[in-house]
């Protein structure tokens, strides 16, 4: 890889990406105050606060099982208002067109991206469009900020996290990358995994009134291996996630069979929440009670004692789950 | 052109553009009660009203004279909430960037962004980074949302224009359409000529008090005869553009090489003003004691007795000015 130009790692969740957007974002907007910890952040208006929050997609094919870009890119931008404790209420749209795009695909995922924000209570306010020339894009690209209003409850954040606290996950994981990777057919690979694509809204509104709720993310790019990664950055502590990650066995063929590892595959409608220990049973009482949480469960705790993210195999063992470098899979979302 | 595909005509702000966004996107979109004409739209928020507008851009290349595809995002999207009537506070960015970019360049259109919305007052809230594949991009594409708060004053909207108002503007048209061409070299001239690019919020803003402010916009894509043709769709009424167009003789030379149009070429940092005859000439004066308002002058009138475009000649004939069709200048914004 050269050095001084962008390469696809720096676009896949992890350590190249995080670089990238520390050296280059985050260093020259020193004076925006850029939160780039925060899902959406809190901006001022009129005397009062809503949250707002930004993301692009690129996935491939823009069609795929269980959704398509639209629909993802509404998912994606209101799950990440969503986790960081606030109601989508407005959506802006961009999209960059690729010249010979067929206006029937084109129409299918508008409409789609539509009902998906019609589903979720969202108006799409404002719009733009470019056409890229031929050989230029990729089809098809979205943009999509979404705004919204803090819920009343806890603010959760990365740094309420404490020593000993529990780790949740609403489902299982990798079943988006899996089913887009599946869908692309790069591998000559076929099956009928269906991406978990969709609103987590119900999931996240639901702890809403656990005051020993710490944190939630939604997995998408680098998996729960990344947020984890984020975690310790953050806060100094260790992830220690228990044998008990719910991965569906298609995702884990598909896993064994490529060499990936499930931890790091994106999902997009799943939620990882950080929970005080003595609230931790209750929550996944409340997640259980909702169709998006049937299979929520207990997948790990924070430890103080090691500043790392290690993995307990079932076989009793453990291993490192060491911050994501190379092998990515472009266009995952 | 085929017509099931999208074709660069789609994205050059004439009439395929038009009747694309009005069949697939305002159609789906339905619901969201989309006001496509609008440059920025209003949002309820916490019992108060924030405006927010969102723009793509996919210039090429992406650093010219007088500007970069950073200062320009930040521009592009504060104008839009400027001639809104309101005043830029936040800007959410997302980045699609190409596989093989050199992160200098990369770095100093960051920079240069950065510095755009800390001279122009706004924070950069949100951020997402996407990287492409190489050959999926065109080195970088940039999405910004823009949010803010509406002005005291008038709300200048298209449905307050009257038979017989005046039509100003800020400066010379075109400068920022010729600069980027020049730059690509597409066309084998040179020149000196330096893009119009920059805020144009004190222009705005130094009309907010005149009650007699029906309407502003900056001409962007498809230039002032694509608004002209905007606001005899949504009036009824005709535009009578008068021989007092301003164009630096530069561009004017190279529209005549060419056989380009300079009223349907880019600027980026013009406004153009509707006003009730009676104020027009202290609003010209207005705009006359603020640097980027210099050159500005009335260039036609509102009128009744026909729906067209009507340019006046030096010579004292006239041409109609049809809406843009083909000819698209692909990637100037």
């Amino acid at each position: 890889m050269e050095d001084d130009r962008i390469s696809l790692a720096h676009g896949n969740g992890g350590r190249f990406m995080r670089e990238l957007i520390e050296e280059v974002f985050a260093r020259n907007l020193v004076d925006s105050d850029l939160d780039i910890q925060a899902d959406a952040v809190p901006i001022a208006l009129n005397g009062g606060e809503a949250m707002i929050t930004t993301d692009g997609f690129i996935v491939q094919p823009l069609e795929f099982p269980g959704g398509d870009i639209g629909s993802l890119a509404v998912h994606g931008t209101i799950n990440d208002l969503a986790v960081a404790g606030a109601r989508p209420l407005y959506l802006t749209l961009n999209a960059f067109i690729e010249e010979g795009l067929e206006i029937a695909l084109l129409d299918r995922i508008v409409g789609s991206l539509a009902k998906a924000a019609k589903d979720a209570g969202v108006k799409v306010s404002a719009g733009d469009t470019k056409v890229l020339r031929r050989g230029e894009g990729g089809g098809l690209y979205l943009a999509t900020t979404g705004v919204g209003v803090r819920l009343a409850g806890v603010r959760p954040a990365m740094n309420r996290i404490r020593d000993g606290d529990i780790i949740l996950i609403s489902g299982t994981v990798g079943d988006h990358g899996t089913a887009v990777m599946l869908a692309r057919q790069d591998f000559g690979l076929r099956g009928d995994l269906v991406s978990d694509a969709g609103p987590v809204t119900e999931l996240t509104e639901s702890l809403m009134d656990f005051d020993g709720l710490r944190f939630m993310r939604d997995p998408t790019r680098g998996g729960i291996a990344t947020i984890a990664h984020e975690i310790i950055r953050a806060t100094g502590f260790g992830v220690r996630f228990e044998a008990t990650i719910p991965v569906k066995e298609q995702v884990q063929s598909v896993c064994d069979m490529l060499g990936y590892d499930p931890y790091y595959l994106a999902c997009e409608g799943r939620v990882l929440a950080v929970i005080a220990p003595e609230q931790a049973d209750e929550a996944l009482e409340a997640w259980r009670a909702i169709p998006g949480g049937r299979d929520a469960v207990r997948i790990g705790r924070i430890v103080s004692n090691m500043n790392r993210v290690i993995l307990e195999t079932t076989l009793g063992g453990e291993r490192f789950l060491e911050e994501l470098e190379d092998d990515p899979l472009p266009r995952i979302c």
